[in-house]
């Protein structure tokens, strides 16, 4: 086994849990958040800024690199781990978010998914055992089994075709990863799908704990759902996994779905959200977001979140990062990038700190005030 | 006085000089080659990156902070040092190089320059009191008088006129600085002027010094003159000089021309060709010129430059720098520009010791050799 899964320690308060899981290049403590880094590497940042702020794990994206540089290109490199120079654990996805997104260019069979590249239109196929080819090319410690991710909303008699058919797929990832012989290194989890339909996330749920997976995912969600549908979602679906197995939802990176995320159950978390949304310059804060390149910070001579000890905010006032900003300068990209996964993942130790002492449902209170998400129509993030 | 230049060893082969210049941030060996920060930042690096590689002192530009932030905000903010987070020493151009670059629309008075900003056209005059406030409120340790640099080619009436407007302009430079009292922590630079001709040049040295400068430039160098012209320029400017004041060459960054202008008594440079082609995936190695995005380099596995210990060639291969540019990745940008301005600051560390061992010729001949520029037409850097 690749894999596992140990359990620390349940939240009296919420039901939450801490654990740690242990991986060919590490343990990770959990509930985490995953930074992503698409193209092997984590937009702006090196892998010893990563590990300074406390990336425990990173994700990659699959069908990214299979088409750039090739997954081929990565194997003779010697892996995603060495090509990047990140000696941590790595996830990657099974590519199938990113296939079914190219919506108007895909054709769904049986078989696979014939769809064109989305970078120079050429003819392209996968299949569950291409997925798994892709992902022992990379050499990820986490990978993914290839599903169809379907919109929202979808129909149900979509939804429940589909779901079906990613069990069919999960069979055969599980069966071609195994008889490859890479499930001692790799461990390859299932994901969970069924729309917004209760009985449906039931039945992929079953029918992939049937499996028997080092590891569940929740995929389908924030997809553009309202978030009550989403932790409706969560609680009808974490039942269904089994306790002594991590439980990914994909896709989630806004603090409050991070935090009821976690109160639901959930492990792991991954979202380009902090590092796509800082490159725009809009930053995560103690007291809520902070758009670096208002006029109003022109001559703020403080730091972005003065509660913060990370290397931006010791270093650099908000009229120099928005100098930089309005400058078109890569230091910006990078100050801010650095604060927003700083604040993610020091959130996620939070969190697990709450849970150790039994008060997540306080923290959670603290944060959302501070944070400004008790008020009418907060802001998404 | 701001700074003291303090000769230690002139190289017996060759007549070059080491020195140390003592500036209110600190110690500068010379001679040194000055990684240029346009808008108060060396693009894509850390003030922590550039200490790391071994920068002493950086450049910046005064037109450019002029028009963003405002040097008024960078006065607020406590000067440039703590804009930007660099403790270290910081020299500031004029302005006057990037004004009359904007040929086309300026027009020069006696008073001084009335110009459109390349921003967004608004009106602007920049005089040598102008630029004199603007440096004081940025707080560099090193300041440039207000000079014109005539282009090359340019006839010989046009460009005499112009190196006494340029000494009335540096007298009244040194005037208005003195009255404001900064003298005493910023130095102020005169620049030598006179194009390719020899006599201007003696012309231009000879008024700048009878005025005493802490230092002399030597600007409207490098500006498209063939290198023969640009080095029998150096010689026929350099005597005019005197011993015991730090000369700078502007604008010079290529390995070729560093080394020719040291052997000819320079002791400071500054470019952005290092960063700049850098940014476009061309790095300098100690075998020449390396393309990263070259096709060749797919499948290379090796470092950039093997016999190079920096941050880029210890961690990474050219088939992953190749991929990050391919992909349009920041982190290709970092690692070039890192690599790069490396290599120079060790080319001049190898330099003083080159002069310190009196084989600075030696040392030449071996790197011509190795870069490859002892062949007919060596490409240009």
């Amino acid at each position: 086994m690749a894999i596992r899964y140990e359990h620390i320690k349940t939240c009296k308060q919420t039901g939450a849990r801490i654990g740690k899981l242990h991986t060919p290049h590490g343990t990770i403590d959990t509930p985490i958040f995953m930074p992503v880094g698409t193209l092997a590497t984590v937009k702006t940042m090196t892998p010893e800024e990563l590990a300074d702020i406390g990336s425990q794990i990173i994700l990659s994206n699959t069908y990214h690199l299979w088409l750039r540089p090739g997954s081929d290109i990565i194997r003779e490199a010697g892996g995603l781990h060495k090509f990047m120079n990140w000696d941590r654990p790595i996830l990657t996805d099974s590519g199938g978010f990113q296939v079914f997104s190219l919506s108007d260019r895909r054709k769904i069979e049986e078989e696979g998914v014939h769809f064109r590249s989305h970078l120079d239109g050429s003819k392209l196929f996968l299949s569950p055992e291409k997925a798994m080819d892709i992902q022992h090319d990379l050499g990820s410690d986490i990978m993914m089994a290839f599903d169809e991710c379907p919109p929202f909303p979808a129909e149900k008699k979509y939804v429940k075709d589909s779901i079906e058919r990613t069990s069919r797929w999960a069979e055969r990832c599980l069966n071609h990863h195994v008889k490859e012989g890479h499930d001692k290194n790799q461990a390859l989890f299932g994901i969970v799908q069924g729309g917004e339909y209760s009985d449906l996330r039931a039945q992929s749920a079953k029918e992939l704990v049937a499996m028997d997976f080092p590891g569940y995912s929740i995929g389908g969600l924030s997809v553009g759902e309202p978030k009550p549908i989403m932790y409706r979602v969560l609680e009808e679906t974490v039942p269904f996994l089994p306790e002594d197995k991590p439980r990914y939802l994909m896709g989630v990176g806004s603090p409050d779905a991070l935090i009821e995320g976690v109160i639901r159950g959930i492990d792991m978390f991954d979202c380009v959200l902090p590092t796509r949304i800082a490159r725009n310059g809009t930053t995560m804060t103690s007291k809520g977001r902070v758009v670096v390149k208002n006029k109003k910070f022109e001559r703020d001579f403080t730091p972005l979140d003065p509660g913060c000890d990370c290397y931006t905010c010791r270093n650099y006032t908000k009229a120099y990062l928005r100098h930089l900003f309005k400058t078109d300068e890569i230091l910006g990209l990078r100050l801010t990038t650095y604060h927003n996964l700083y604040f993610l993942l020091k959130l996620m130790e939070d969190i697990r700190t709450a849970i150790l002492n039994d008060q997540l449902m306080d923290f959670k209170e603290a944060f959302f005030e501070s944070y400004g998400l008790n008020v009418e129509n907060p802001k998404n993030f």
